[in-house]
């Protein structure tokens, strides 16, 4: 199966290898020495500055996102959650399920977050968190986070950033762009199985650090085993090791490179689908690179070309919230965005659609990534 | 390493090959397949009557603690925690955590709860919820749950029990001992890989479920994936494969042959510990066949025996909360639990202890358990 869902990612086989490792307690010294490892990659991946928190969560990416809204935010703490798809709504509903005094701001699916809207509602409140969803998955759009954090900072907030579909696939500074909370799954752009959810913390966000309503998520806690090599619970070791392998992965090829590797991919795959009357969801100028969500052509349904994908041997995702029935999702994140999968799928879409020349097609116009894409690959 | 220590547990290599199977989708046709399965035998597994919710949680055992507790009481439901040891403390912990009304019933480590405590706790309050560890991990006491539940359903209060260290290596009807919430880790008696916290939650439990503070331990929305197949979070996929590869080698042996399987071993490396002059801290009669507690002979200290071992390629654990820096905790859960490994271990041991004959006085006294641990053991 070709794996090209918006996360899990296929596995490198030097991650496979890792996963394969024997298993060891959390709190062997070897297991920690991997820990330590991680955390000096993660800080490479977040680049939080100096002081900050740097670990992985023992559960999904949700775990991180409900991590950040609860720890850096407690009952009658004013939150302002910035919503534009699925992923932006979930934090709605862990800021309703612990009570707190959240303010949503919604931008139309499919459109980016406004910072003039984000202005207006910073200069009409004092909020102690502000919470955006960095690429929003269930739609492909990519939010100016940038310019919103240095709204927020300027205002004195702390900033909190859903990096689940861009960390580790473009480069991220949680230091210039004053970002005090950032976390991501390990199964996204990082290529790891799923289990973890990695994230840095900024000194200023643990300075700020409250009564956490929560045992499991409560970050003074996994601090306890990141930091002080004590007792927490007991952790994905087997993940562990998948994870340092695939952060050294990421890192050999640098971020910068993997940037580009996905964004000329999804222009090349865009460009072929456009031609065949699928078209983009999320509008021009603030498309995520890592997740391509289209429309399907005039006359055909997403569940009938995801099914007929499936049965050739090629897993894509349909829609999701705003986009469910609509559109396909197409993941190129880590091992997802490689030339060489996309090919498959446009062998398989070509069947589909009964078209001819599509796998050569795409060929053609991916010719610059196809070497690329044969030195990390196995055969 | 030969790994000892009261959980993670060594791998089965069925399971091994299960987890190294190729990535997919947590909501692909062969993933809900697998987790259908899963609920199948974590039914047999647990027994819970007709009409519960089987599954398991993307996280540690801790995580189907405070699941548990957050999902069968909020703020304001009345209490009671049983507590003799770390993980009965852990859920006082998340009890204040969440700000519930709980009322503390503490014994000795070492000592079971009295159940005649638990009666008087009952007849002078009435609780919506009492919550108990099975085996308490800390301390290797195993306590009265059958007594202890029956007393609660009388009441009409719900039981939760933490099977952690007791939930595949011995036989537990939910149905015919009253439990509504049981749950346990995946890297302990299944010797899976840590990742999951399976659980089963009564008829009666789900109809109790209430207005839940969380959301990634909301059992609502894990019942969404485990039973309507819909979407919740990105599921550690790969730990799925094996943990159903787990239960499957679980439920071939037996669970009443497990049980005995960890009761014999547990009295071969008892009785010839207690040779050597260390002894177990549980009380006679409330000893928990997975954990084994000891504390070591005069004149050597925990941490001395516990690093011996770890130079000579066993790893076993040293005491935590009232035995911490008093006592080796030993695993015989799952895999764990095979004589062969504690041929080893005995060998080691000799070394540290500068006692001749150790391994063959062990081999002689475990000779009827040694064929059978060869049976599933690789070379």
């Amino acid at each position: 199966m070709v794996l090209l869902t918006p996360g899990p990612t296929p596995i490198h086989p030097r991650v496979q290898a890792a996963l394969s490792q024997p298993m060891r307690g959390h709190l062997d010294p070897e297991v920690l020495q991997t820990n330590r490892r991680i955390r000096e990659y993660l800080k490479l991946l977040f680049d939080p500055g100096e002081g900050a928190l740097l670990a992985a969560m023992p559960g999904s990416g949700s775990l991180g996102m409900e991590a950040g809204l609860t720890n850096l935010a407690g009952e009658g703490d004013a939150v302002l959650l910035l919503v534009n798809g699925t992923f932006g709504e979930r934090m709605v509903e862990i800021a309703h399920a612990y009570n707190l005094d959240y303010t949503v701001l919604r931008s139309e699916p499919g459109h980016p977050i406004d910072p003039a809207q984000v202005e207006k509602a910073l200069s009409q409140r004092t909020y102690k968190l502000v919470a955006l969803v960095h690429g929003e998955t269930s739609t492909g759009v990519l939010n100016p986070a940038r310019e919103i954090a240095q709204q927020v900072a300027d205002h004195g907030a702390l900033f909190m950033l859903d990096a689940v579909t861009t960390a580790a696939m473009m480069p991220l500074s949680l230091r210039q762009m004053r970002v005090d909370y950032a976390f991501t799954g390990s199964q996204k752009c990082l290529s790891a199985p799923p289990g973890l959810a990695p994230f840095a913390l900024s000194q200023r966000g643990r300075e700020m650090l409250g009564q956490v309503r929560g045992w499991y998520s409560d970050l003074s806690r996994v601090a306890v085993y990141w930091e002080q090599e004590g007792y927490f619970c007991t952790s994905p070791v087997l993940l562990h090791f998948a994870l340092e392998e695939a952060l050294k992965l990421a890192l050999e090829e640098g971020l910068e490179n993997r940037r580009q590797r996905a964004e000329r991919l999804y222009g090349a795959v865009l460009s072929l689908l456009e031609e065949l009357g699928f078209s983009a969801y999320a509008t021009a100028g603030a498309r995520l690179p890592t997740v391509l969500v289209v429309r399907p052509p005039e006359g055909y349904s997403e569940a009938e070309i995801r099914k007929g994908l499936y049965a050739r041997g090629v897993a894509v995702a349909g829609g999701i919230g705003p986009t469910a029935g609509k559109v396909l999702r197409l993941g190129l994140m880590g091992e997802g965005a490689r030339a060489a999968h996309y090919r498959v799928f446009f062998k398989a879409l070509g069947e589909v659609l009964k078209k001819r020349g599509l796998e050569e097609a795409f060929s053609e116009r991916a010719r610059g990534l196809e070497a690329e894409s044969h030195e990390r690959l196995p055969a």
